[in-house]
């Protein structure tokens, strides 16, 4: 952390992990130099420094900037170094935020040291699409050939390790979960740091590697697959880059046997194509034919940010403990008419099936619901006795027993809990929450709330943020809104039902 | 408001108001009686009790319990009653929060002192679904026969009117808007006023109408066509109740030439029906009739609740500066290569054109922007300069210009306000609000933001709510998520197109 930084960078640590495949080095790296840093911390390279200085990251950290030697001993703490030579011992990681037209001089030298990966952050390469740029990408290229160096990116922010420390992201929680991402963009990357809390989504590994030149989806795919903290994979790709197309569906199709992946494609369109290529310098290709091509390899294909993060927060909180949906039958439970018919609308309209309840759990929910401004049919509408928790948990259960039904979703609006909290109840949400726990841990079914702010405040956001924790730790999936919930929904039934066609 | 409740409830005050329409007598009624009230301020009537206690109605407000009449002398000031003859004078507006079987008496008391509105908030009616609960509806139906008593509901909440303060909701902001909703869900129509700041939706009157046995969709399309505080027109409804279907379609084809009236239709499924008829006891209708009949009649029909939301919103902010947009092609500022690429995809899979800028155009941004990690083609990807908000406007502005663009939209997560504010630059997002209002008020296209919040905090939300009330206050759209903003762009394109068809 901060103040070890100066210790951890003048001498190198043990470490008790064991380096089993060539890209441990990278996500667990020995040693990470910063080149082209400088005292600004906000911006190039100095953006990396303050990465580092937030992140649990304990091993040396270097700089090179030929600037200030001489000059300053040290940037907060970090020796700083003239050039890769001048280091001591091997280097596993170097981060290059240096002006374009000096990089390929950095990736020689890098060479020579024998440096297994380099993060180019500096863009300027294939995404301008002029002839000059794409032939500065193709000599970086040409330099590795035959070394043991690989090349991440150019044109992005490398990667993230939630247990060794490795970032890009000064503000990333280094919350460790079981979900793995891998960006062509570094701002779609940096989202995913920003809307894990707001999105209980947590991650165990993620990259942000643009251009892929070298280092690509193919390799990221493999490495994600033998990962033993990895349980799901995200990746958001505008092409294919130096990876073989091939391959990477054949590949595909082996991992989807073991872990969900889940393909966000940018450049769907033709403007987005072009969007892509300035982007990226991505060749998008037609999305007809990615679509089929994860589908038939039993991915799971998204289009927009917030379908990515559903899903994958789905995923996580279903797949450790198998709790895949068995089909599409759906029980709702809500306070509420008017969402009643929304919640029924939507998943109906999704293809989701609301059957009646049994009978005799239908007369066991009436004991518990006056007749008045209420439905015990399917959505459950608890009227103003859904404001009890105890009532909510126990007919969650009656439901559980309905042989009818394979999902069970619980709406319910924060504003509820905050109001209760605001009037008294300190420490409701969090009751709740662990009410819920115990309840889903004996539940047979899929379960999982929709839980929308309609109400915005500062204590709302608070009492919204503790809910999720909970939440999220004890493997309960939520969503902000109906549309977000269905379509994940959809997707995990799809990859459920392939789970059981290769069986 | 809270202090003044005992003053007004004891006499009578004087108006300016000068009541033109029958209706008027609902929205800006001349006193309040609340039948049932008690002490319990959270339950049953005691709700509507809170609910005036916070607002700014100054007129008398009576309770009917004649369970406490010698008991008490008042219930938080406001005097009790035994009956509704037992009230001197006049009454516009009773709130009937008692058991469905004591309801018809009532109703009798209330046709004999010519009452001219009751609100029944008692549920327990037509949506039983059972002969003998029809039956009791029909009965009240019977009741008003030929008087002059006209009967609101029953189950629901009643009339709202931010000038005279009449009101449902203890929360309600009181907030005076241009926006009118009628909504047949309680539910849906507390949403309504829960989410007004969170996305910027503020109203002129609305209403709760439940089970529509008299007053009707059409009456009320026909009050709020006639009513000067009008705008938009917003309605979410189950079934048309007591109205003749033709009668309101045809009239909407005469109000949509003058504002913009947005259909939600509830009950759009065969599961959603059956839930529509638990609900308001609403005999649902085929989706694809009441979509046509809609889009027939100029309206806009929406399936969802954001999409009724961020469709009032943009209207709100658009028609009174007349500001529709004139066609598709749109023009995006952004800061990010991820999220340009994803705006490109989104919009132009819901059928915008994302045309390239004109080449003087694109040279005028090459002064700003550095050649790397930038394009200024469309999307504008201003990369890091984005942070300075005079590059922004001076695009947008230069954007403006160009013969090809109808639409203009700048893309800003909230997290780059408050990260500005947090090191030190306080007072940085109201002042970005105020530089994006100057420049909106001499563009002559159609502009929005797309301002998400990706990382949810206290602070955060204190940001995002300071920043969206100036915008809401300068006429500038805003939404939270991409496919939000396409849709309801589409919807006003969709106006826009119908009423040059009409002139």
């Amino acid at each position: 952390m901060v103040d070890s930084a100066k210790n951890s960078a003048t001498e190198e640590k043990k470490t008790d992990f064991e380096y089993k495949h060539p890209l441990d080095h990278l996500f667990y790296a020995r040693n990470v130099t910063i080149v082209g840093a400088s005292p600004n911390p906000n911006f190039g390279a100095g953006f990396f420094l303050s990465a580092f200085r937030h992140s649990s990251y304990s091993n040396p950290v270097y700089l090179i900037n030929p600037k200030y030697v001489g000059k300053l001993k040290d940037i907060r703490g970090y020796p700083i170094f003239a050039s890769i030579s001048d280091i001591p011992g091997e280097l596993d990681y170097v981060i290059c935020g240096i002006k374009a037209k000096l990089v390929p001089d950095l990736i020689r030298d890098c060479v020579a040291k024998k440096v297994k990966y380099v993060c180019i952050f500096t863009s300027g390469f294939s995404e301008l699409l002029t002839a000059e740029s794409k032939a500065a990408e193709q000599e970086l290229v040409n330099i590795i050939k035959g070394s043991q160096t690989r090349l991440i990116g150019p044109n992005c922010l490398g990667a993230l390790c939630t247990k060794s420390g490795i970032t890009y992201d000064p503000v990333y929680s280094r919350c460790e979960g079981n979900v793995a991402f891998a960006s062509q963009s570094g701002g779609i990357a940096n989202n995913l740091c920003e809307i894990q809390q707001m999105h209980s989504l947590y991650y165990s590994k993620g990259i942000s590697f643009g251009n892929q030149i070298d280092l690509n989806c193919l390799d990221l795919l493999e490495y994600y697959a033998q990962d033993p903290d990895t349980k799901i994979i995200g990746m958001y790709l505008e092409s294919t880059g130096s990876a073989d197309g091939n391959a990477f569906f054949s590949l595909m199709r082996k991992v989807t046997r073991k872990k969900p992946v889940v393909i966000w494609k940018g450049g769907q369109t033709e403007f987005g194509a072009r969007a892509a290529a300035s982007h990226t310098g991505a060749i998008a290709g037609s999305l007809k034919i990615w679509k089929n091509a994860v589908i038939q390899a039993g991915g799971t294909f998204v289009t927009k940010s917030h379908e990515f993060w559903d899903v994958l927060h789905l995923f996580s909180r279903l797949i450790p403990k198998e709790r895949l949906p068995k089909g599409k039958n759906v029980g709702f439970i809500v306070a509420g008419g008017g969402a009643s018919v929304e919640l029924t609308d939507t998943f109906s309209t999704s293809g989701f099936q609301i059957p009646e309840l049994q009978p005799e759990i239908q007369d066991k929910l009436n004991e518990i619901y006056p007749s008045v401004n209420t439905s015990v049919k399917n959505p459950v509408d608890t009227g103003a006795m859904g404001m009890f928790i105890d009532n909510i948990i126990k007919s969650i259960k009656w439901m559980d027993t309905d042989p009818n039904l394979d999902i069970i979703a619980f709406f319910m609006p924060l504003n509820w809990l905050s109001q209760l909290e605001r009037h008294g109840a300190v420490g409701y949400t969090t009751s709740v929450a662990r009410s819920l726990w115990r309840m889903n841990k004996k539940l047979t079914k899929t379960f999982f709330i929709i839980c929308p702010i309609f109400q915005m405040s500062e204590f709302n956001a608070k009492i919204s943020l503790q809910f999720k924790e909970v939440l999220w730790k004890k493997f309960i999936p939520h969503f902000e809104n109906i549309i977000g919930a269905a379509t994940a929904l959809n997707h995990a039934i799809r990859y459920s039902e392939y789970l059981q066609t290769q069986t």
